[in-house]
């Protein structure tokens, strides 16, 4: 595959055809709602979209693909020891930049990081992020509360998106990511020193 | 202060006129629980003891007081970015050393870490920590379920009670010690191994 951006359209049809057709709709709706919070909160569209078009195209990958894959890049091979759903995060970082020719760090930090989150997220990283959580068709108690404090406040929607992450993970057993409570930490942390 | 380890009366003496009223009666709590539990799960009855009647030590330490311990001490510094809270557990494992000559390990890890606990807890650390939350003065939602777990599962009632801690967290916008997800996803894996 060529090592350039492939045009819009051939990026699209690329990554519709890894995924059912229900996510999609999802990712549609994350292209959206990602390019809705770059012009309200001063980031770069463009770059929004194509993060968003990309966070979840290693989503429907088997399992030993996307550890292939992070194995691979070999940087963030700790990830492995996590929970499966953060995986393809990390895989979709890569091939974006292998396969898609992505060599934007913004961009592939917000594919990379829109599952966990992390200590000191970029601004991109926050968008894709919250949009990820808040598109249209995610249906989740809260979520419309979430929707309004995105309409004009973007750190305070991200820790109450956080915030649900956590409830879930906690009521289902699962592990925390470390990353995800140092996001918070930091954001809180944010919230705290503007106010 | 004679570095030698006090007799119990006077160390109980001690520590008695370092809090109110009421937390000493907690304090009393704990070391009724934590012996029974170092009983039930084969731990050493006398060490649960005598890090439960320290675990509040400087609890009611003046803030100033507990960070000049901290930073004495030097190794656990990075507790001083975090909630205070955290604060009296570290000032009390130290000065358990310094003032009351303590120098079992096992005793100073099970105070140094009763709130936050850790990745890889040893068993008196699981001990204290859970005694803490569950003795007989405590009262909050779903104690009694946590208590219950006691009985006969140590692991699932640390996991239990760990969740409740995140939980309040979440709930009251504070910040989240790494330690804490660290010390809920080692025994959560601990469980999966183990079934």
């Amino acid at each position: 595959m060529d090592r350039k951006v492939m045009d819009r359209e051939a990026l699209l049809a690329s990554v519709r055809e890894q995924m059912p057709e229900r996510r999609w709709v999802h990712t549609q709706g994350v292209m959206e709602t990602a390019v809705i919070l770059a012009k309200r909160y001063g980031a770069d569209p463009v770059k929004a979209e194509l993060a968003a078009i990309l966070h979840d195209v290693a989503k429907f990958w088997k399992v030993d693909k996307m550890e292939a894959a992070i194995r691979e890049e070999g940087e963030f091979v700790d990830v492995l020891n996590y929970d499966k759903e953060l995986w393809h995060a990390h895989a979709g970082a890569y091939v974006s930049r292998r396969d898609y020719g992505i060599e934007d760090e913004e961009v592939l930090g917000a594919i990379r990081y829109h599952t966990s989150g992390r200590e000191g997220m970029a601004l991109l990283e926050r968008i894709v992020w919250l949009a990820d959580l808040i598109e249209p068709g995610r249906d989740f108690p809260g979520v419309d509360a979430i929707r309004g404090l995105a309409e004009q406040d973007l750190n305070g929607a991200l820790v109450a998106g956080f915030d649900t992450t956590l409830g879930f993970l906690v009521e289902k057993k699962k592990r925390i990511y470390p990353l995800t409570v140092l996001a918070r930490n930091d954001l809180l942390a944010e919230i705290e020193n503007t106010n």
